[in-house]
C-alpha cells in the first residue's frame, strides 16, 4: 500500500537528519536566540536579496497564519481570501479565535482577483461593518494552482490603493516556485507581500515555517506575540537546524522540484488514460476525477484523500506527492492506472 | 565555557535521534493519529495506570497551557495560581489573550496552599467579579521546589469542596518524582489533578508536551481546539516517536533523576562553601546567592541566569543541570567553586 | 422633510416617558436587581406562558447577540446564519470579536431552510474544521420577511437532529408576530428557540432587549457574562420600567401593528402605482425599486435608506415606519407617490 | 429606609426628563449621528478648552474601559492600575476577555505613583512577559481620593518616559473637580491623560460617560471598535441630550458639589462622635469603621454596603451619596448616628 495522501507523511530529509544529529550535544541559547537560528534567518535573506526583512521560525503553518494576522490586525479588521482559503475551511476558525472576521470570496480555482478584492472592500462602507485589511493569499493555492508574476503585481496594485496588507501563505511555495509554469524566483516573489511563509513542514522538514515580514509597520515586537501564541519554541535551533540544511544550497528547491517531477508523472498517465481533473494544478497536488470502479481498483494499492463526490457517480480524490516520493513508485502507478483502466 | 542557563540547551537524547532515524522514511497519517502517537498514547496510560484517561501529544508548555485552559473554562471563568506561577509571569498574557483572568497568590516558596485557594475563591463573591474555576500548580515549581502527596491530595480536597478544577503544569515533572524528597510515583501523582501535561521539551526531547486529561468534562472536542491555537502538528509522529522513546522503558525518570543528581553535586557544594539559596529546592534549579566578585570569577568559566539583586550587593543566579549535564562537568563546577570562593 | 430611514429615530413611546417620570426619585437596588425589572420579567414570563425562563434586559441588539452568543458557545463553535444575517454583516465582526466564526449561507429572501442547516452541518467534518452549533434566525429578517410556524417547528426539528441551539433575533420581532401574514403568537413562537430576545429599542422603548433563555444549559452564570461585556446596566430599572410599560397591557403588539398597518398602506400605494419591491415583507420594512427620476422627486420630501443600484439604472431604497409614524404621513406619502408616478 | 448604597440607586436629574419629553418626536439621525450628540460634544470640548479632541458618549463604566481599552492596546500589551482598581476587581474580568492583562500594584489609598509604574515597567524585560501600555488611574478612586494636580502631572512624566498611555476612568469625575482638596478644573485636568472618561450614570444621568480622547493616536475608527463591542446606542440622541443638559451650564458640577456637600454633613458627623474612617476621601464615598452594636442600630432605618469585616469585630461599610440625596436627610442621619452613639 501506498499513500498519496499527503506531503507530511515521512520524516525529514536525511540531511536534516544528519545535521541534528551533528549538532546535537551543542549548547546553544534557547527560543531562536541560537546561531543556527540566525545564520538560516541569513541564509533566506540572501536567498531573497533583502536583508531589512525580519525573518521568524514557527512550529507549522495554522500557527504562522494566526500569529501573523492577529499580530498585524486592530481588533475591527478583517482578511479576505477565497472560499477555498485554508484560513476559511480548515483552521477550526483560528483567526476568528483571535477575534478577527475571515471574509471569503468564491473562487473554483483558488485564486483571488484584484477585482474581487476591490468589490469586497467597497462593499464595507462604515463602523457597522468589519474593516478588510489584509489579503490573504497561498501560493500555491489549496487547489494546486499558482499566481504569475502579473496577477501578483496586480494584487499589490490594489492593496496600495486600498490599504492594505498583503499576506502570503506559502505552506507549499517551494511547489509554486519550481512548476514548469512559475515565472518568478523566490527574489521576484518576495518583493511583492508585506509578509508571507515560506514552508518547510510540506517540503523536507520535521516541521518549520520561516515567516518573512518584509514591511516595516508589521516588524514590531512580534516575538511577543509568538510567545503569547505559544509560538516561541524553546529549543528554537532545531527549527534553525533545519532552515540551514534546506537553504545553505538549492535543496528546498530541488526537493520541490522533486515533487512537481513525480506529480507530472502522474499528471501525464492521467492524461493519456483520459481522465479529467477537478483543477488545472501544475504542482504537487493533483484532483482526477474517477469513475468508481476504476477508483476502487486503484484504492487495492494507493491511498487517496476523497476530495468531491461528483452527481454523475464519479469521485474526485486529493493526489500528493512529496519531496519523498520514489519516481519509481509514480511510475508504478502510471502502470497500475493503465491496468486499472482497461479492466 | 559551560553553561547552566537552562535545561533546553541541547539538542535530543541519542535514542530519540535513533529512534527518528529508524522510522524516517515510514509512512503514516498526520495529525497524531499515527501508529507511534497511539503507541506513546498507551505507553504513558500503562505508566499511570489508568485507560480511560485521554493523552494529547503538544509542542510546548505555553502551548499546551493556553490550549488546556481555554478549552477547561467558560468566558468568565478564571485560573487561579502563584505569582511566581509560568502562566502569569512568563507567558506574555497567553491565557489573558484567551479571554481569561490569572489571579495570582503570594507564595514565596513557589507553592500554593489550599487556604489561600479556599481564600481566593471566597473573595469572588458575584458576578462584578471573574469567577474562579482552575487552580494551576507546577511540580515542581518555578523555583524547583515540590509538592508532598498529603499537599496534593488536600488541594484536592479544596477543589472538590469549591468545584474547581486542579490543573498541574509539569514542564519538570520527571525532576519532581525522582528527586529525593519526592514521595510519589506518576501513578500516585496522576490520581490528583483532572488534567497535567509531562514535559518532554526539558527531559530529552527535541520538543514535546503530553497533556493527560483525567476528567471527563474536560475532554470533549479537545482535538478541535488544539488545531484552533496551531497545536495540532502535522508530522504528529514526531512527536509520537519521541514519547515512545521516553515512556518504553524507564528513559524519561531516569534522565530526570541524572539532571537531579547533577544539581545535588552542585548543592553540596554550595552550601559545603557557605553559599545559601534562595529557595529550597531538591530538584534540578538551584538559586544560590553570591557575592560579586566570587560571581564574576564563576562567570569566566559558566553561564548562569541572573535571577535577582539583593539589597546587600549580592546577587541571587538561577543554575539549572539537565539530563545533557556531564557528571565530571558538576564536579569540576564544585572544584571551581571552592577556587572562586578562597580568593 | 419627514424620514422613513429606520425604526429608531424618535425617543419612546409618551406612556414610558410618563412611567420614568413617576419613579424617578424612588430609590432601588442597581444591576437589574430593582422591582420595576423583576415585575417586567414576571409580565413577559406570562405573556410567553412559561415561568421557568431566564429574562435577562441588555441595551441593544449587537449587545444582546454579542452576550448571548459567546455565553453558549465554546472556543471552536461555530453559528450559522443567513448571509443577510445582521451579526454577519452590520455588527462589525462582534460575534468574531468574541473568538467565534460565523457561517453564512445565500438567502434571497433572508431566511435559512432546515435543508440548508443541515447541509451546513455536514460539511464540518472533523476538527480541522470549527463545530457549528447554534442557528441564528431573524423574525423578521433583515429584509422584512417571517418566519410560519410550520417552518419553525422545523426548523427546530433539524436543530434537535444535530444537537444545535436554536437562537432567535427579535429585534423587531412585534411585527413580525403581528402581521397579517403572522401565524403565532408570542407564546407559540417561544416554544422553538433555545433563546431569543424581543426587541424594545425598534419598538417604542429608548433603548432595551428582552432576551429569553428557554433553555436550562444555557442559563448558568448568564450575568457574569452580561457583566464582563458591559452589558449589566448599573440603573438596570431603566429596562425594567419601560419593559413594564410595554408589556403590562397590549402595549407593545399595538406599537408593532401600527408599525406594520402604516407599512400597509405604503405597500399597497407602491403595487397601486406598479412599483415592484425587492423582497416580499409583510412586516415594517420595504424595499420598492424606483426609476431614478422617481426616487429624486421623492427625496424632495423624504428621506430613504439607499438599499441597492440595480444594473438597469433604477434603484431599491428601504422604507421602514414604526411605532411613531403619524397614520396622515404614510397616506400623504401615497399621494405623493402617485403624483411623482405621473409626472 | 433610606439607602447609601450607591450613587446610582435614583433616575435621572429631573432637567434631564424635561430635555427628552421636549426632544421626544423630534426624528433625528441614529447611532449618535444627531444633533443632540453632537452638540453635546461640542459643549465638552469648550468646556474643556480643546476643539481637538475626539468625544464618544456610551453607555456605562465597564463598557467605555473595555471599548477604550481594547482599542488601545496590541495584543501583548497590558495595563498597570491599583489592585483595588475597578477593571481588576469589578468588571468580571472584561479586559481580560478581550485580550489583555491587568497588572495589579498593591495602593492602600487606591492612588498609584510614578514610582510603583516604573518599577513594573522594569520589570517587564522581555518578550516572555506582557508589555505595560496604559496606566489605568480612577479620580476619585475606588475609595474615594483624588489626586493633585502635581501628581497627574509626575505621572504624565513617567508615562512619557515609557511610552505609556495615561488612561483616566471618571465615573465620579464630577466629585473629584469639585471637592474642597481638589485643585484642577476639567481643563486642567483634560492636560494630562490621553483618554479618559466623564462619567454621567453617577452624576444625574439615567446613564452615560463622555469618552474623551486627546491623542491623536488613539482616535483612528474608534466608532468600529464601539461597534463591535455593542456599544453604539442606536438611539444616541438619548444620551446626547442628557450631556447637553448636564454640560449646558454649571449642571454637572453643580450636581457633583451637591454629592459631595452632602458627604461631608455626614463626615463631620462621623468624626465628631469618634468614627474613624478606612481612607481618607474627600468625595462622596466615606468608609467608616462601626462597632457592630452601633451598626445595627444605624441599619433599622439606613441601608449601606458591607465593605470589611475588622479583625477587632468591627466592620467597615460604604456610605455613598448622590446629587439626589436630599440635604434633610444627611442632617437627619447625622442626628441618628449621634443617638447610635450614645445608646
Amino acid at each position: 500500500m501506498y499513500s498519496f495522501k499527503c506531503d507530511y507523511g515521512e520524516g525529514a530529509h536525511p540531511r536534516i537528519l544528519r545535521a541534528l544529529q551533528r549538532t546535537n550535544l551543542e549548547q546553544t541559547e534557547g527560543y531562536l536566540l541560537d546561531p543556527y537560528t540566525q545564520k538560516a534567518s541569513g541564509l533566506i535573506k540572501e536567498r531573497i536579496g533583502r536583508q531589512e526583512v525580519d525573518i521568524h521560525l514557527l512550529m507549522g503553518g495554522t500557527q504562522t497564519n494566526l500569529v501573523a494576522l492577529s499580530a498585524f490586525l486592530r481588533p475591527h479588521q478583517a482578511v479576505i481570501c477565497a472560499d477555498s482559503g485554508h484560513i476559511f475551511v480548515h483552521e477550526t476558525g483560528a483567526i476568528e479565535a483571535t477575534g478577527h472576521k475571515v471574509f471569503a470570496l468564491p473562487s473554483p480555482d483558488g485564486k483571488l482577483t484584484p477585482a474581487q478584492v476591490k468589490q469586497a472592500v467597497e462593499l464595507h462602507t462604515d463602523e457597522h461593518m468589519v474593516k478588510p485589511k489584509v489579503v490573504f493569499l497561498s501560493n500555491p493555492t489549496e487547489v494546486g494552482t499558482i499566481y504569475t508574476k502579473k496577477e501578483l503585481a496586480a494584487m499589490r496594485g490594489v492593496c496600495d490603493e486600498y490599504g492594505l496588507f498583503l499576506y502570503i501563505d506559502g505552506a507549499r511555495l517551494g511547489c509554486a516556485l519550481t512548476c514548469r509554469e512559475n515565472d518568478m524566483t523566490l527574489r521576484d516573489f518576495a518583493a511583492f507581500p508585506d509578509a508571507f511563509y515560506i514552508g518547510g513542514t510540506k517540503n523536507g522538514a520535521f516541521m518549520g515555517e520561516a515567516l518573512v515580514i518584509a514591511n516595516d509597520r508589521l516588524k514590531e515586537d512580534f516575538r511577543y506575540l509568538m510567545k503569547q501564541k505559544g509560538a516561541l519554541m524553546a529549543k528554537g535551533r532545531f527549527l534553525g537546524i533545519q532552515f540551514c540544511e534546506l537553504f545553505s544550497d538549492d535543496l528546498y528547491f530541488s526537493l520541490a522540484r522533486h515533487a512537481n517531477d513525480t506529480a507530472a508523472v502522474i499528471r501525464s498517465a492521467l492524461k493519456e488514460n483520459g481522465y479529467s481533473l477537478m483543477t488545472d494544478s501544475p504542482t504537487n497536488q493533483l484532483f482526477p476525477i474517477f469513475p468508481k470502479e476504476v477508483l476502487t481498483r486503484l484504492e487495492d494499492k494507493y491511498l487517496f484523500t476523497p476530495w468531491k463526490e461528483l452527481s454523475d457517480g464519479r469521485a474526485a480524490v486529493r493526489i500528493v506527492t512529496s519531496w519523498a516520493t520514489p519516481m519509481e513508485q509514480v511510475q508504478k502507478f502510471a502502470q497500475d492506472l493503465e491496468k486499472a483502466n482497461k479492466k
